[in-house]
């Protein structure tokens, strides 16, 4: 068949539609979360379903299919690497039959409301049977995906969320970082008992102080606020679309650094979706690379350049000012760096996240591999957590009913925090190498030097790179846990 | 041909499929006003037009036109009623020539862009001709329309807001009462002046203490905030949708009158969509009967019943208490009843406004017949006003350029203002003679015996009825100007 010229100009055309109501369902799931009355729910759900099944018909129409088979391989690598992205985003979309998407759908959405119930009555039998459909629906996703892809069913699943990255890669890594916790840990515990912890002021700390510094300190790091705002949510997240970032987070009056360490997180995925490339904008290679490099690119913020010494310093005497209580660089580190063993992932500490991951990484992929049977998990859980961190869940609540991504059918994103945690780690040796300034940058509240190095070697690439190639042109280095843990061991086991 | 039993389904789902997507759109909307950063303006544009595009594919998708025309009447008024409205928005959304939409959009964007400048310059040379064009376009389309639905060109106009509207009974219901006016206004004049103003406090009036007085309010008069938002945005509107109202509003600290009573009027607005029937969401016949309709929901609010003395005399407390000032109801019934000529339609008051909407009535009608040519606007705009109120406009900008509507191709709205203030009117006395205590209501702030009347004789009636219908089922009369003039005489013409 000869190659059609104009078959990849309607491809543009119409990933961008798919693209522009992607946008709509962006900033509707944004006012679901931070401003919608609860008496919206049901209408929104119509509309955000509706929205989606326009995307996916979109995306399965048979004149994409024609445009796909009949189109010129394009010559420039960033379209080249565009056509790719779509070609993948249509196998995707029409390996799954409809009747397989629609149950599976449907299942997760029984779960998720099962589990709702469950979590807070400890109670995992009662949800046991809803998560066996869930897992029996991901597994004939996952296998009919993996023999459309050419890759391992778990490795589809995870494709969904980073592309480019497989559990093969991933196992040595995260043996190497179970390998360091185990001496890291005790010994940062030790060092902790050993120091004298220095105490933050007690609250309260008014909330719209909070809020207005959470605007100036995300603002100094870079976020314009000409195409980004900053509200309240239960559960902060980032959202809105490129040109117009919406930021949630909640207050706590007697705590201002869950809101603003928050914030400043969010504010890296802000920046990263800020920086991408505008001339492809709505096209699949302008969208950010995955979920493993969004990560990076909060935690870079967060964990390497907010919780440094030079940006405590720096900002430890704007927030006493604002106030008006004597916080210090030392309070701030004591708070921001205390370790301790959790049985909760979302309150563990830096140095013990990742434990959490793995064991989700090691259940998951024991689940869509069939060598883990779904009533088996409590068990199996309790277990990995007790030979990860010598602690056992008194209860499924706090063990394997604690998050909701299984419940509502996410396999495969779990890996994504403790690679971005990495990547972060490995990115910030790469830019303090290229980029002398950026201490000192950070020392007078100076993010230019960090988020320039990034909107150059990260943002401005898109989607364009998989996981580890981007890492790799970034950074000089394939990716490796090294970087991390030499971080960890100077941040946590060093006087 | 046979009758298809499941064609009127079928209508059923694909017209509901289009209000869900319409449902988001105007989410968007009230978002764009008030939430959105100025920076997102470009891509919000996108998402608008691709969800209007979208909603106008499947308006005139043809498997809507194969079941129009093989669906059986259904027996029921409502499901008649009901298809009567799908065919009407059928044949108006495909009657226009593609080319002609699209050539009109493009029109009434540029002249609403030019009108932005020229107004503050006060130079209407300088979108004369952007508007003649807009003038040209629109005419087209209504002798297109005015073929099509078998109706006047400009009455076809009319009818994309109002349904069952003429200009024809409209034109001796206007004149009726721009004799009454030649009487009444320099009769209340004469009598104001007469009168001792009573003063409200000056201010501050905190913006805060406004807003939680808006909402409390708005609340006891009915709006049910499980489904309903109040915010901010520049121009006060009721948007979002049935389910999730989004009323907003502009604080001044200088006058709380401005912000309260445009809740309250928004209220109104809200009233009625959040009573519409349930049972017919999504469908034609489960929409609000038109614009004046709408306008008569939030005028009965704001001018009936909140500034009736009887409210006035129940709220003059409760705001003292708010605001900490002494707050009269004399001094509410002499700032909200205030009469005075203006040049300015949006600053009028309730006894000169219809004056403005019949200038423009009356000029609209002519520009669309072709008896008015756009470059004899201004002086046609100076002579009417001067000929109605007496006053002669200095300037442009606050002659024929102070309204969006023609700039922006709205021909055929302007009626809606006072056709709504008379319905009010008309409903108001219907409601009085149907509720015994309904004036006892609003002096002790309760809104129910008005609005539980409302509820059932308007609200709950969708758009099975057009304009005439829907206002004689309710008050057993034809619409005629008496009731407002009466309401106006006992407000303004005695003391």
């Amino acid at each position: 068949m000869n190659a059609d010229a104009r078959a990849y100009d309607r491809l543009k055309q119409g990933f961008a539609r798919i693209a522009v109501l992607n946008e709509a369902a962006a900033v509707l799931g944004w006012d679901a979360a931070a401003m919608m009355p609860a008496g919206g729910a049901e209408a929104r759900g119509e509309q955000m379903a509706t929205l989606a099944g326009l995307s996916h018909e979109m995306l399965v129409d048979a004149a994409i299919a024609d445009d796909l088979a009949a189109v010129a391989m394009p010559d420039d690598e960033w379209e080249a690497a565009n056509l790719a992205l779509m070609r993948e985003a249509h196998l995707r979309a029409t390996a799954i039959p409809r009747a397989l998407v629609e149950a599976s759908s449907r299942a997760n959405s029984v779960c998720e409301t099962i589990w709702r119930v469950a979590r807070p009555s400890s109670d995992f039998s009662m949800v046991r049977e809803a998560l066996a459909e869930v897992v029996r629906l991901t597994r004939e996703k996952a296998e009919i995906l993996a023999q459309t892809l050419g890759v391992t069913p778990y490795d589809a699943l995870m494709g969904e969320y980073q592309r480019g990255i497989t559990a093969a890669e991933i196992r040595p890594i995260f043996a190497n970082y179970e390998a360091f916790l185990k001496t890291a840990l005790p010994a940062a515990e030790e060092l902790q008992q050993r120091s004298q912890a220095e105490a933050l002021p007690p609250g309260p700390y008014a909330m719209d102080t909070q809020e207005a510094l959470c605007r100036e300190l995300s603002q100094a790091a870079g976020l314009d606020f000409r195409h980004a705002r900053l509200d309240r949510s239960a559960h902060p997240f980032c959202g809105g679309t490129q040109t117009d970032i919406r930021i949630t987070t909640r207050y706590d009056e007697d705590d201002f650094c869950q809101a603003l360490l928050g914030v400043l997180h969010e504010t890296g995925h802000g920046l990263y979706e800020q920086n991408l490339p505008h001339r492809y904008m709505r096209q699949p290679v302008g969208h950010a690379a995955g979920m493993a490099i969004h990560e990076s690119q909060s935690l870079i913020i967060e964990m390497q350049a907010v919780r440094s010494n030079a940006y405590l310093g720096y900002v430890a005497p704007i927030l006493s000012e604002a106030f008006g209580k004597a916080i210090t660089a030392g309070g701030l580190q004591s708070r921001l760096r205390h370790v301790e063993r959790s049985l909760i992932r979302v309150e563990a500490d830096e140095l013990t996240y990742p434990a959490h991951v793995i064991l989700r990484f090691r259940l998951e992929e024991a689940l869509i591999s069939g060598d883990l049977a779904v009533g088996d998990l409590p068990g199996a859980w309790n277990d990995g957590l007790h030979a990860a961190l010598g602690l056992t869940p008194p209860d499924d609540r706090r063990g394997c009913l604690q998050d909701i991504h299984w419940f509502d059918g996410a396999f495969g994103y779990f890996p994504s925090y403790t690679l971005g945690a990495m990547a972060a780690a490995q990115l910030m040796v790469a830019a303090r190498e290229a980029v002398p300034g950026l201490d000192a940058g950070l020392a007078a509240g100076d993010f230019a030097p960090l988020t320039g190095w990034l909107a150059e070697n990260v943002h401005a690439m898109g989607a364009r790179l998989g996981f580890h190639q981007l890492l790799e042109r970034a950074t000089g280095k394939a990716l490796s846990p090294s970087a991390f843990e030499a971080h960890l061991t100077a941040r946590y086991l060093s006087c």
